[in-house]
């Protein structure tokens, strides 16, 4: 992972960001996926200029995306790319949603942007420095005692009934749950707003570019099990701004 | 109601929303009230402004706020205020938390104000006047069929038992629901992206603002049993853009 990759990603950010604000907010047709996600135009026209610049300009890397699959999925380096992550927010016109782009070296994520084309808010985090959003360095906040924490997630209908009994665990002694928010819960945390998140059920485009975001904040990002997140994860991930939070929240977790 | 009214509020919310700015994404420390909700000085400053204001333009009327209760309670023009709706949304860095303020005439809203004053959104509703929307007038979408329909909430645990399983009975037959939202939600029935909020729990200057909005936008807000909203009411909330859909949703609360 190189400067060049950082910023050929927010190219592709740009790219999306430009493909996708003309359909906030306006009136247009939803299809129905099998799974019953919505999709929007913005998120096809979003993923294939994102995918056009790839092909372009790193015609060895590979692509994994939501909207239209897998290319050179066995090469070292995948770009990982969830054009609207946040579908429902952006159909409800919430300016919450957001573009997600990673970059896979090995299987394990190096770069990732958050990016929210509404607000102008973006998020960058790569592998051994500090998380900026929109320029600015920025961290978590410390929090070491699970009761003063605040957690987020997206939706209790994410989770199954026994995660979501392993998530009441946890937010019974913390101090707080928000729901709603998708990926800009990650990006809450990066900026010691929020403490916590976790979700279950997520894809690699879901998570990808979540954790060089967090943890180049100062945060850490794992699997219910305490392990790294890479290319072979479960979905299940917890997002914490102080480490120190992880034994208990894992604890809980495992029931 | 008077168009100086309307000005008047307009310059009440401007007071809140430049009290409110300072405060957000700062690090502060959180008070905790009895019912535990988190309360902010931002929440202080902002209700401190806009009664300023009544007193010294509007000394006859009443006030009922959030923060600092009631004064001249049995007015028959009573300014209800909640300065932050959405303290949840406020502390964790959310930029869709609100400031509601409502004109009662008799009892009953006659003029509502949701102001979002991170984003530069903010609402108009008045009686017998199309609702603004950053000055310009909008509407609900139509939505005949319930099974078309996306509904909003801000949380589960807003709702005792029977009241989440009255909801479930409404958005299992529903296209989709969201979590998370607050005022923001009501706001977005008016723009016609969203096509119903249910809640429950609610105290008067937490829904006496959006009535003007939805109806004004063409939609309709009623409590759980179908009667208008006023300052009796029971904290049980519909609100929907196309008040067709009011039968099926009524029938489903009601069990």
């Amino acid at each position: 992972m190189t400067d060049d990759d950082i910023r050929l990603a927010e190219r592709l950010a740009d790219a999306a960001g430009a493909a996708i604000r003309p359909f906030f907010r306006a009136r247009f047709d939803l299809e129905q996926k099998a799974d019953a996600s919505p999709v929007t135009e913005a998120d096809r026209a979003a993923e294939a200029a994102m995918r056009a610049i790839i092909e372009a300009e790193r015609p060895e890397d590979g692509i994994i995306g939501e909207e239209y699959g897998v290319v050179r999925g066995e090469a070292e380096r995948l770009w990982v790319l969830d054009p609207i992550d946040g579908t429902r927010a952006f159909v409800t016109g919430r300016p919450l949603f957001g573009t997600l782009i990673a970059l896979l070296e090995g299987g394990s994520p190096v770069l990732g942007i958050i990016d929210q084309p509404i607000l102008g808010e973006r998020w960058i985090g790569a592998a051994g420095r500090p998380t900026r959003f929109n320029g600015g360095i920025v961290g978590t906040r410390h929090c070491t005692d699970l009761a003063e924490a605040r957690f987020g997630s997206t939706a209790p209908a994410a989770f199954s009934v026994d995660e979501n009994a392993a998530y009441a665990r946890v937010t019974r002694d913390a101090r707080d749950a928000i729901w709603g928010g998708d990926c800009y819960n990650y990006g809450l945390v990066a900026l010691g707003q929020l403490d916590g998140v976790i979700e279950a059920n997520l894809k690699l485009y879901d998570f990808a570019a979540l954790v060089p975001v967090v943890e180049g904040a100062g945060g850490v990002m794992r699997d219910w099990q305490g392990a790294p997140l890479d290319r072979g994860s479960d979905g299940r991930v917890v997002a914490l701004g102080d480490a120190r939070l992880l034994d208990p929240v894992l604890e809980r977790l495992g029931g």
